[in-house]
């Protein structure tokens, strides 16, 4: 017997309480009951994006708010720079691509977090309508700096900063308005332990003036037409009712937990994975890890692989491994959403049974050992 | 105490079982037990769809699979023929326009069917790539005839027949590959019993042709994509996982009571219900009447809204007033899903107290004589 224990980098765990709150009757969204419902959902995402701009909801996965992002503000030809440092920074480049948009590709090398300087030099030329990155960049667990980024446009009305914060809301502080983010994406899967199928993208001032302009041909994701429809909270389309009901539930907890508490949780489960794995002989393949999850290289001649596979088959419990550049040599731990201090413990403890069977040397405990250190901070 | 009862065509009620259901744990998706449920749904799907094609789900509302059937197959500047006989026929040329598509719209009189003539005097002309229409018209209740259009371009390369079925599949017999449908498309929220949030569409072999040569710019939609991932048992991106997990359950469910028996349901909650409303002096507003729902006119002088806000406030049920040209004129009432004999009794009671108070002139009781004489039918 083995409960099923998930670690991964989304989905993510749903809140026990948030599940309950989804198994009740789906109510009809074009009654008051569920407007109320998504009046409070809408003062909520303000409060998580900190921004007095209206987050838009889209009933689909991140990809389809990144892609949103895309053609509510360009048009075909417009040159962007993409910050590609993993699988998710691809996705942004082949997402403009595929309107016809012309990227600036800066390949950043797995595991590094984009230099701010590689990007303000290519401002400069005056060319460039957008800057596209990830927050967490969840293939390599990876922190790209934000704020420095987004500092660079902040004062331009030439070209917007637009932030995949899919696997980072909730999980590191990206004060929308105050940092100057002009789109900021995230996912219900993530932060907000909810199912997947639930995504949401806030737009600055300066990014609606570009929505102005924008022709490229839409119609489901048209966020000009969910504005206007999030403004008296209704959906220009038949609502994902049921997260949408799960998702009031989640942000009432995360209020009643508070923004800074939040943060500060997901820095010590952060730092305590990180401690335990380096106890354990391991490195961190991110030189700026992001709080949200934790990639760990192996040694060589180990196959990281064994050790998702290990943990998959004889504990029931999924972590993530490595995708592509990383595949064998890194796997990944996630600790954005409803995780606790407890469950470090669990998945650590894991991940030591898992070496062991590797015969990888280490002594039993240490990694665990290593985690409670950090827990006892607080405790 | 008055429970919550809804009853308009979408969301239509969750079973209790597939709430539950989705109420468990999430499942990452990259593993084999959940590739073994989209295993099942695939195929339950195809079941339903009576189809050999595979069936793609996409994390959207049915709108964003109407959307894909436009991009997946089409190309600027191609003319389409529309079926508009209401407001998803509407929906069908907005689509088309907003891709540069140029409609050749069949303007058909709300509650009115289309006559396929009209359809094939203009096929003649050889000028369109495609048909579009409806197999139910929610906002009317009509059925529009599938089969006889599917017919028109059954026996040509040149052109495809493509069907919203959102609040149609499941509810009425749409044999797909039997009658030659070439692009079939449903929603999670109607007669799946699941809430919204997942869309489904398969196309012909003919559409996949029509792909090839497709060049209208899409990422989030590209059907082919998906094709290559559901071949294993995946999807592109994230996938909805809790409403999958439910779909596996609601297809069981409908797999038990068998195909023949789910439309003969369907057929006699219909029938009750139209029967029901005429005992009472009203109008079935639908000239050919689909099962999934029905349209009901009020008698002039009266205001349908009232109705529809007389169960809403004094009974808590929802039911669907009209829109556009026929709001106030019309109410509707659903019984497709997860609706058995008896519900069409408590709506077409509750319906009567509603006539009653707004001094209707019939003998209370009557409109549920007459469902129930439908009903001994069976029982």
């Amino acid at each position: 017997m083995n409960k099923y224990r998930l670690f991964a980098p989304g989905p993510t765990p749903v809140a026990d309480e948030i599940a309950l709150e989804m198994a009740g009757p789906i109510i009809h969204h074009r009654t008051k009951e569920f407007e109320k419902i998504v009046a409070e959902v809408r003062d909520g995402l303000k409060w998580l994006f900190q921004t007095k701009q209206e987050v838009m909801l889209l009933a689909s996965s991140g990809t389809g708010a990144m892609e949103s992002a895309i053609i509510n503000t360009l048009n075909a030809g417009d040159q962007v720079i993409v910050v590609d440092g993993g699988k998710f920074g691809e996705r942004w480049w082949k997402l403009a691509q595929a309107h016809g948009i012309k990227p600036e590709i800066i390949k950043v090398p797995w595991g590094e977090a984009v230099d701010p300087k590689e990007i303000e030099t290519r401002l400069q030329t005056g060319k460039y309508r957008a800057v596209f990155v990830q927050a967490s960049e969840s293939s390599t667990g990876v922190y790209h700096p934000i704020r420095e980024i987004a500092a660079l446009t902040k004062g331009r009305e030439d070209v917007l900063c637009v932030v995949d914060a899919i696997s980072a809301l909730g999980a590191v502080n990206l004060p929308m308005d105050e940092w100057g983010i002009d789109m900021l994406i995230a996912g219900s899967q993530k932060a907000l332990s909810l199912p997947p199928g639930l995504a949401f993208i806030a737009l600055s001032s300066k990014a609606w003036k570009f929505a102005e302009s924008s022709k490229l041909p839409k119609f489901y994701f048209d966020l000009k037409r969910e504005l206007k429809n999030i403004q008296t909270n209704q959906s220009a389309f038949t609502p994902a009712i049921s997260l949408v009901i799960g998702l009031r539930k989640a942000l009432e907890m995360m209020r009643e937990e508070g923004l800074e508490q939040l943060f500060a949780r997901h820095d010590r489960l952060a730092r305590a994975t990180r401690e335990g794995m380096k106890a354990l002989g391991l490195k961190i393949y991110a030189k700026v890890p992001v709080n949200s999850l934790t990639a760990v290289q192996v040694p060589e001649g180990m196959d990281a692989q064994k050790i998702y596979k290990i943990l998959q088959d004889k504990f029931n419990m999924t972590i993530a491994g490595g995708q592509d550049a990383a595949k064998g040599k890194i796997f990944r731990i996630a600790h954005l959403g409803w995780f606790d201090d407890l469950d470090m413990v669990t998945v650590v403890g894991a991940v030591e049974l898992a070496l062991a069977e590797l015969g990888h040397k280490f002594e039993l405990g240490s990694g665990v050992g290593a985690v409670l250190k950090v827990l006892r901070e607080k405790h």
